[in-house]
């Protein structure tokens, strides 16, 4: 068996350190004779490892006490729908755009109030975050949502955007657990857990708990936070395996990465090599500001579509996979999430240098 | 390693030939050099895995082409409201209580129109499933709702009841897959994973074409069965790895099993051997109406709470778990879904014996 190298935007690579303790641990985990897929949500031992997955996360990201971390399903795009239904209150939502996911959102949300739209980075081809102020927002929203980081397009918010009184809301999919982030300056955090915290199929909610209780009457009881909540995530049968494999994640990250800040110390190094060879290179070209590049995304051109498809068949062949940029933007794309290793960087960087020299 | 049997309501056991299956393609599925859990469900190797999946499915249930397998999240408590918010056309709806999960199907339906309960099995503890005919049904409903096996009390309709042309929903989570049953008499199937198809986290619908393309204007986009179907279930990520069990657990009914056919002489044999136990003992009872006990959940008391304690402590340490009731009706339930062995019935059984006899 030879492991390829995974640049897959998601679900994305995990650590191989899970993936080994996840398939010792399939026919029976601990002294349980059972695999926790086969699990009561009910039992004993599995509580615990819920429990064990809240707490490795609270810890890890420094989650204030008044807030409430929910597993749920659906991903992200359930979730573009359950923020409104839940917080919109009077009715108004102040959303930005900076990609396909935050304008999918503010679709979604206009569907159950009035929206505005902030400002939208589509006019230079979401290549950048704009810069907001307070006054930027409608003191009255019942709440700002943003996307923090644009898998697509390969930008990150670098700032937090000063909202005021009004909660903010992130999507935080493709930038969870990547670096520290100030928790306690959002009102609502929603990660799809499959870039950087598991498996698709696990939604990881964390909201603060004077925000629960206003959801829409004819909200959905599964999307009704305040129910999530009250039910520590087991209204229903929460995705018992996914959570476990998260739990696993949080603890390669915490025992083997030794928690986010070097987490961060070594995404940034990855990003920063793959970027100055990008930068330095006659052959391929960044698009983006370079303030706002994401650590986690790396996009690039050769500025030839046929070139790029022979790059991305090469690097296919060489064992870099689903390097392909997103089915709508073309070009390449190395999502270089968590579990992506500095040296599978340097052998990308390798890689593209060699394939540059040939062409 | 030892496993124990486990007789949980769900998530229940697993076929053990899956487990190792998925233990050995852990760290590299085929020759793709990833982890299922990894892999972009846009990458040809994936879309093979689903689409394997749903023709095994199609071919195992005998699924007539003009219905449409859609793998979902959020358990079957989403397919609550999912389905009165995709299928209440002109607003009426007509509901049979045969436990606690028919139950909370209606509350939910009540939020978004108006529910007939047809009839409640609650007034004789929810022992039996009662005999409706075509005029039970108000004939311009949009459509009739029953849960085909009741998980908590051991029930289970030994009938389809002749709705005439309103279209049959069913919930079929602790019943899919246990044996053959005529799709074409159900407009709708949904079903949770975690009892016969795989782990928590995946929920499958089998819905009739025709159905599709009526949702309220305010259904969640990821609630909308029409869009899902449009996109093949891919409008966003799908639980790739709980799909990938699934299919694995299809793969196992196939060619370990045999398919449906002896998959329900099997289950028949298990069930009826456990049942024909309890009747002779003179310990224990099952209070379920002979003609409409479940293959699946397998109740029974002591008729002393006691008792029932000690037993389930008792059957606990020996190595049978999970065989506590539900904590809504308290004695005892050995769930013998698929995955269940008929080696662990019998030991079951012999446990049983030997308790009553120090007893």
């Amino acid at each position: 068996m030879k492991r390829v190298y995974n640049f897959s935007a998601g679900p994305g690579a995990i650590p191989e350190w899970v993936l080994e303790k996840a398939a010792s641990e399939m026919l029976c985990y601990g002294e349980s004779g059972q695999s926790v897929m086969e699990m009561s949500h009910r039992s004993r031992v599995y509580e615990e490892i819920i429990a064990n997955t809240e707490k490795l996360l609270r810890e890890l990201m420094n989650i204030p006490d008044n807030y409430k971390v929910l597993f749920l399903q659906g991903g992200a795009s359930t979730q573009f729908a359950a923020v409104p239904l839940n917080l919109m209150k009077t009715g108004k939502a102040d959303y930005v755009i900076t990609g396909q996911f935050s304008k999918k959102a503010a679709n979604e949300a206009k569907r159950y109030g009035d929206v505005k739209i902030v400002a939208d980075t589509n006019d230079k081809n979401n290549t950048y975050i704009p810069k907001l102020t307070k006054a930027d927002f409608r003191p009255d929203a019942d709440y700002v949502h943003i996307c923090f980081n644009n898998t697509i397009y390969g930008t990150t918010w670098q700032y937090i955007p000063d909202t005021g009184d009004v909660p903010l809301v992130a999507d935080m999919s493709s930038f969870i657990l990547s670096e520290p982030i100030d928790v306690s300056k959002f009102g609502l955090i929603y990660a799809g857990a499959q870039k950087n915290m598991g498996p698709a199929g696990l939604t990881v909610v964390i909201v603060r708990e004077d925000l629960l209780g206003n959801a829409k009457d004819f909200t959905p009881t599964m999307l009704n936070y305040q129910v999530m909540a009250d039910n520590g995530s087991m209204y229903n049968t929460p995705p018992t395996y996914s959570i476990y494999i998260c739990g696993l994640v949080l603890q390669w990250l915490k025992e083997q990465i030794g928690g986010l800040e070097k987490m961060k110390e070594q995404n940034h190094k990855k990003a920063n090599k793959l970027y100055d060879f990008i930068d330095a290179s006659k052959l391929y070209k960044n698009p983006n500001n370079k303030e706002d590049r994401s650590m986690m995304n790396v996009t690039f051109v050769t500025g030839d579509a046929d070139l790029d498809k022979e790059f991305v068949a090469a690097a296919d062949a060489a064992g870099f996979v689903n390097i392909k940029g997103h089915r709508s933007v073309g070009g390449m794309r190395a999502s270089i999430y968590n579990a992506m290793t500095p040296e599978g960087v340097d052998k990308l960087i390798d890689f593209m240098a060699d394939f540059e020299k040939s062409h």
